[in-house]
Parts: C-alpha cells; sequence; structure tokens
C-alpha cells in the first residue's frame, strides 16, 4: 500500500510578519483560498486513499491543523503530534516505524507542506514513477531542473540515466555562490525539492545503518502514547544528512511540473502575477509611480506607496515590515531579535487562534483590556475563574450560553453579563452560527496566564 | 502698538498621514512637545503681549485650537474663524481691519503658524529692526539666505542696500529648476519666508489700491457677528500675488536665524538629527542594515526596516505611507486621490478629537462597533439622542455622570450602564481627572450622524 507522510512541523519565521510561531508558512493561504497544507493534501489525495494520509507536526500546531484538514476526512489519529521538532529524519522515521508496524510492504510518499507546485498531471505522473522506482528498493527523490544558480537549495548531482530515473551520485549542502555558478552550469545537478518516496522497511534498514540511535529510539516507540517517553533523547538531523547523503541506493526522478519552495517573501514574490509596473498589491493600496513592490495587507490599513522601488511591504495589525527585495533571507533575523528582546510580535497575531474560535485584543490600557471573542457554532470554552479581572461581556451577534457561579442564562445580540472576580464561568456558543462578543477586561493583572481550568473539552 | 497676526488656516495634506483634514500642520506636534504653532505663539511672546495677539484659522479648528493656546493667555475673541479658507491676503486683511479700527497707529507682525524658527535671539532683532522700518511706512518681508536652489519657494530679489535693510525690486513665485539655480547663485536673490511686518492702515491703503474689491469687502466687516456675511463674496488671493508682487514700497530683512517651512516629509527630515547610518527613527522600530530612512510612528505597532535606503516611512492607525525620500512632494496626490475616492483617511485620525476630548473606534463589525471614549476633567457631552442604535458603557477609569431617560447615575469604574435606542441621554465627567469608557454600540447604523443634539455646551 502506498501511504503520504506530509512533513508539517516547519516554524514560522520566514514569512513574518504574516507568519508567526504559531501560524507557521505551511498552514498560511499564501495562494488563492488553500492554505499551502491543504494544497499539499489535496494533491496526494489524487494518489493516496484519505485513510493513508499521515501529517507529522509540531503539537502546538494541533487545532489549526486538524481545523484545516478537516474535510479531506483524514483520521485524527493520522495526525502525528511531535512534542519538539527534531528535523525531518527523526519525524519521517517515526512515520515510517508506526506504519511499517501494520503494513510490511508500505511505500511512503514523503512531502514537505510548505512547497508550492504546479501541474497537477505532471505531478501525479512523477510521483507515480517514484513509486515504481521505491518498489525496487530505492531511496527516490524528485530533483527539479536549476532555474537560477541558488544558494537557497540543496543540489543533487545525478551520474548513469536509467529507464526514466537516474542515479544519484551525490546530495550536496547549500552551495556559497560560486559552486552554484558551477552547478546551475553543469547539466548533472538538480535541485532536492524535499520530495522523497521509499520503503518504509527500506527507509528503517537505512535508519538502522546509519543512526542507529535514531533507529532504537523509533524502535522503543510501539503506540502514539509512547512519542513523549522517547522524543526528548532523539537528537535533531535532517534526512539529507543522515541518509542521502551517505546511502548507495539513492535515484533521482526529474519533476517536470513548475516547484518552488516559496521560503521567503521575495520566492513568493516571484511566482505571483505582476501588473504592467512589477508591482503585486494583495492590499487596500494606493500607488503612485512604484515600481517593483509587493503589498501584502492584513493590517484592515490603507498602505499608500510613493515613488518606491523594489521593496517587499507587508502589513499586519501589530507589526509591519519594509524589506528590500533582496534582502528577504534577512526576515528571520527580525524574528531572531525580537525572541532576544522578550517581545511577542514573533509568537503569535493579534487575533490569536483557540480551538474553539479566536480572539482579537482591541485595545489595552491601563487598568483594561478589550477582546472581541468568536466561538465557532458549539464549541465552548473551558470553565474557567480568573483571580484578578473581572469581565463585561456584550453579545454583538449570536447568542451566547454563560454559567456564572450557579446560573446559566442565554445571552442575546445587544445584551450583556458582568463576571465578577473569582466567579467560575464558562462561555458556549449553543447554536449553528458563530457567536461574537466584545470582552471588557478590568482589573490591575490582565495577561492570558490569569487562568485556573476547571473543566476543559480541548484537554487544556 | 505691535500686534501678530499668526496664520494658522492651513489644511493638511502634506504632512500625510499624521496630517489629516481636521489635524493640520499648524497643530502638529512635528518637534518636541509643542506644536508649530504653540513654538509660533511662544517665540513672538517675547515681542508682542499676549492680549495683542490675533491667529486666524478657519472654523473647523477652533476647540483644538482653542486647546492649544489656553496657557498662553490669548483672549479668545482674539481667535478669528474663517467660514473658509480665502488664502492669505483677505486673512491678514480681515485682522488689519479689525485691528486697525480700534488702533490706527497698529503695527502688524504677520507670521506663518506653521515654520520652524532656531534662534530666538536673532529672531527678536530680526522683528525689532522689521517693525522699525515698518514705522516708515514700508511693506516689510523677513528673507532668508538660500541654502539651495529650491523650486519650493517664492523668491525676493533685492536692489539697494540701506541702513540694515534692502530695497525689494521683486517679488517672484515659486521658479521653475533652471531659474531657481540662477537665483540660487545671484546673491541678491531671496527666500520669501512669509514673515511680514506692516502698519494695519499702510496694509489697508494698499489693499485699496490694488484689490479694492477685498477692500471694501472688509471695511463692511465691523465686528467679528459680520465675518459670516461677507466672507463667502471673497475671492482667495495670496498676499504675495495680491500685494507685494505690485507694491512700490517692499523691503527686506535678512534673517539671520535658521528658518524652514518644513513643507515636507523630506523639509522635516532635513531638519533633524539622524544617527550615523543617516537614519531618523522616531518609532517602535527594528531596522537592519537601512540607510537614509526616516521611521515616523504613531501607530502603535512595530515597524520593522530591513535594508531598505531613501525612504520616509509615516505610520498611523488606519493609514501607512511609505515614500521616496525624492518624492515627497506628491503626498499631496494621495490626499488628492482619497478625496476623489471619497475615503475617510485623509479626514481625520482614527482618534478624533472632540471639544470635551476624543474617541478613537477600535473595531467596526456587521451590526456593531467598539469606541474607547475619553471625556476631559469637567466636561460633558451633548445631551442626545441615536435612532438606530443603542449603546453599552463600561467604565475603566474615573467616574461618570450618566443622564439616562429621566434618571441621573454616576458609573464607577468597572461598572456598566445600557443606553437603549432612542433614548434620550447625556455622559459626563463631574471629576477632576480624566475619564475613558468603552462604548459598545449595536444597531444596523452606527455612523455618527445618527445623533440628534438636544442640548450642547459647545453649540454644536
Amino acid at each position: 500500500m502506498v501511504y503520504a507522510v506530509i512533513l508539517a512541523g516547519g516554524t514560522g519565521t520566514r514569512f513574518w510578519p504574516f507568519s508567526r510561531e504559531l501560524e507557521p508558512k505551511q498552514l498560511m493561504r499564501l495562494f488563492g483560498s488553500r492554505s499551502l497544507l491543504q494544497g499539499t493534501v489535496a494533491r496526494i489525495k489524487n494518489l493516496v486513499p484519505a485513510n493513508n494520509i499521515y501529517i507529522v507536526t509540531n503539537k502546538k500546531y494541533f487545532f489549526e491543523l486538524k481545523k484545516q484538514v478537516e474535510n479531506f476526512n483524514i483520521p485524527f489519529k493520522n495526525i502525528i503530534l511531535e512534542p519538539e521538532g527534531k528535523n525531518t529524519a527523526p519525524a519521517i522515521g517515526l512515520c515510517a516505524r508506526l506504519i511499517e508496524k501494520n503494513d510490511q510492504d508500505a511505500i511512503l510518499v514523503v512531502l514537505p507542506s510548505d512547497h508550492y507546485i504546479k501541474g497537477q498531471h505532471s505531478f501525479k505522473d512523477c510521483i507515480e514513477k517514484a513509486i515504481g522506482c521505491a518498489k525496487n528498493n530505492f531511496l527516490v527523490t524528485v530533483g527539479v531542473k536549476p532555474k537560477s544558480p541558488s544558494t537557497g537549495y540543496g543540489y543533487i548531482k545525478i551520474s548513469k540515466r536509467k529507464n526514466g530515473y537516474f542515479l544519484a551520485e551525490k546530495f550536496l549542502e547549500k552551495p556559497e555562490q560560486k559552486k552554484a555558478t558551477v552547478f546551475f552550469k553543469d547539466k548533472r545537478f538538480f535541485w532536492n525539492s524535499g520530495i522523497f518516496v521509499w520503503k518504509a522497511s527500506v527507509f528503517l534498514e537505512e535508519l538502522k545503518a546509519r543512526l542507529p540511535e535514531l533507529y532504537f529510539n523509533l524502535i522503543a516507540i510501539k503506540s502514539l502514547g509512547d512519542i513523549g517517553k522517547t522524543w526528548h533523547k532523539i537528537k535533531p538531523i535532517s534526512v539529507d544528512h543522515g541518509i542521502m547523503e551517505h546511502s548507495k541506493r539513492t535515484v533521482l526522478i526529474p519533476a517536470d511540473f513548475f516547484w518552488s519552495d516559496v521560503g521567503s517573501w521575495d520566492a513568493l514574490n516571484a511566482v505571483l502575477p505582476k501588473n504592467k509596473e512589477g508591482n503585486v498589491i494583495q492590499a487596500d493600496c494606493l500607488n503612485l509611480n512604484s515600481a517593483q513592490v509587493s503589498v501584502f495587507g492584513r493590517g484592515n490599513r490603507l498602505i499608500s506607496v510613493v515613488g518606491a522601488k523594489g521593496l517587499i511591504i507587508a502589513d499586519t495589525p501589530d507589526a509591519l515590515l519594509v524589506c528590500d527585495k533582496n534582502k528577504t533571507q534577512d526576515v528571520r533575523k527580525i524574528v531572531e531579535r525580537l525572541k532576544a528582546k522578550h517581545r511577542k510580535e514573533h509568537l503569535a497575531h493579534a487575533t490569536e487562534k483557540r480551538p474553539w474560535g479566536a480572539f482579537t485584543v482591541l485595545k489595552t490600557g491601563l487598568g483594561f483590556k478589550v477582546k472581541l471573542v468568536e466561538i465557532e457554532p458549539k464549541k465552548r470554552l473551558s470553565l474557567q475563574r480568573h483571580r484578578r479581572r473581572a469581565e463585561h461581556w456584550i453579545v454583538v451577534s449570536g447568542c451566547a450560553k454563560v454559567s456564572s457561579g450557579k446560573k446559566v442564562k442565554f445571552i442575546r445580540n445587544n445584551q450583556s453579563i458582568y463576571i465578577p472576580i473569582k466567579e467560575r464561568h464558562r462561555l458556549e456558543n449553543p447554536m449553528r452560527y458563530p457567536l461574537r462578543i466584545v470582552e471588557v477586561q478590568t482589573g490591575n493583572y490582565l495577561e492570558e496566564d490569569d487562568i485556573e481550568r476547571l473543566e476543559d473539552d480541548f484537554r487544556r
């Protein structure tokens, strides 16, 4: 049987300020209405039944990821949660281990969740070819013909051409500019797309031979419940570095679909359609004589650009980025600085997602905080209590079921309720349509950690 | 007696998005804690007693301007309100008329309210010299030695040097670049600072000779109450074009203080201190390898700039400007476009000032609006009624006196009150400290014009 293993544990640094630690690139809607992850799932569903699609991710992404794949009928047990990211070899190894336990002939199609691919048919043909190779116990990589002497990708050097595939002679890390230029001119070099196809059993054999410590840690995992016990012992290592650079049975299938890893704002920009001045405008924008400017707005604010050249502008309610087009690789340094300064703009958006919906802080002032809280149909927050704040709730659409102390009330549009300090309370949306309330908190301490959860549908 | 006439009717286009139609440049704090207007008043107070300082402005700026000059003890009757802007000749003429009626020997020091001047003593000396000249029935202009071949200023060509002043041969409009270069090289040319000194009676004589229609309209104005009856008949014209270009008794006193008209973001930038990369940072900003970049932030948001060069970035809660440094003259075109599109970002800031305080719209959603309302000590809003919205008020600091229907209640911090649709109500701050409330409006129409004022302290 063929299985898909989608790697969705990446962190959100490169598309800051649109991406955040809690909203990494793979969960973002960079193209149209689907996130990159949803695009990846949709693409592989043509080849692999939903029951065989596995997604490995960090546990902090679980609720959002679950929401995003809900409509694809992937069993929730197939969402494998890592307590922390350990790079690709352990993530793939874990899935191989769990799948191979039940299906010794399993073939895995390993897919990054955050790439952009155009050409559904070619993609399908390519993966089918790769599956054919994998049946012959090869470790198959999909290689992309280089379009530029990029220093942003790993390269693969092929040797002999076989029937529809190439023997892969060498896997090379991201090169310096000089080497990249040499590789680009030499027809034997391909970009490493990060798409791999192999038998689970073959991959585990390779792991055993080359990363035995990891192999034995993985073998100790007999069920999902065992992951937590073992994971902290595992050392991070990439599959390229740990396996592909050393294995003797690697082959390459060339991709004849359009591929981009959309690894930076500039890479995103490169695949978006431009107007005749070379601009990309995805915002409420007034532009006067600017060229090669890309404006991305999520800040609900007018962006005006006058006479600018070669810029990326990305605006969100709490953080703005103005970046030279050729410097988008440095965006991760901004995220590092934010971390170092113990700020919060790299962590979550002003609108923070929760398993029951989302909230947006509208204003923080001395002694008060105003939030817009949106609760999805039939969901409820935890039964909770705050030690240091009172809450005023005004329902602005929908209907709320509110437990406060021993009472239960239904609060409708244009009605309000007051929750005193220390009162046990619970907010629920009993309806089939969304509920929105404006919450005004008052008190001398208004942080999210002033919450005592007495009961929770989401086991938080 | 010497009088000051401060021209404060300018519109807010050049410093958009910081300036707005309701917050023009002269009322902005571009340098330190004082607005440009306040700086102008403080400067002239060394020469002219507060009772003799007149300010001409548009009536829409009255409440804010009154607040700004409160501490200078200028009588409120000296704030002359124009129903609409008619350029400088009518504004100066109006003051000349009103002052000369009571003091036939009055000397007027006419000052733009929105310029930047450094060198208090030199300024005082210069104006005193000018007053001396004005006593001899001259029309005196303060001229600035050109620092560049600027096309942004009017020029004055001097002829003979007299004792401490020059005869002014010619007033010239803003020139083309070629001419400006010629003027700059020729020592006989000065920039026109817009600072004028003359006898009220002499100015009125000139008006009578050169702009008789305007003169007779002004003579018809016998008191402040007459302005409204006459103003619509008056044709806009500048004092330079209407008088100075034609008069035979113009002289020039050179300024030996530092002067800038701060006529654009770039001009502001030029007078601000820079760090060693040439950057001006007046914002919560992370900068990575940018140079000659100026960042002005009022948006309460992090601004990160990566590898940019030669930009002005000005951020506010509802509008952002990213502008090439050499294109800041085009900012007014953005304001024109906003007008043409019937948008609102050129009109007022997200925080709108009112005679009783200010409010900020925190969120507008379907069927609701959330505002933070700040009421100054001892002030109150009008007694009012809304036809289509209800209001929930939560006091988050201070204490409110609320009349609602026939009841009057005091609502303290962490208390709330509900004002139903159509209920007469009034909000008052009875205390000596500010009051802040969060207002949640609900209803199907939530615009500011749904207000019926039954009584108002501010005669609106």
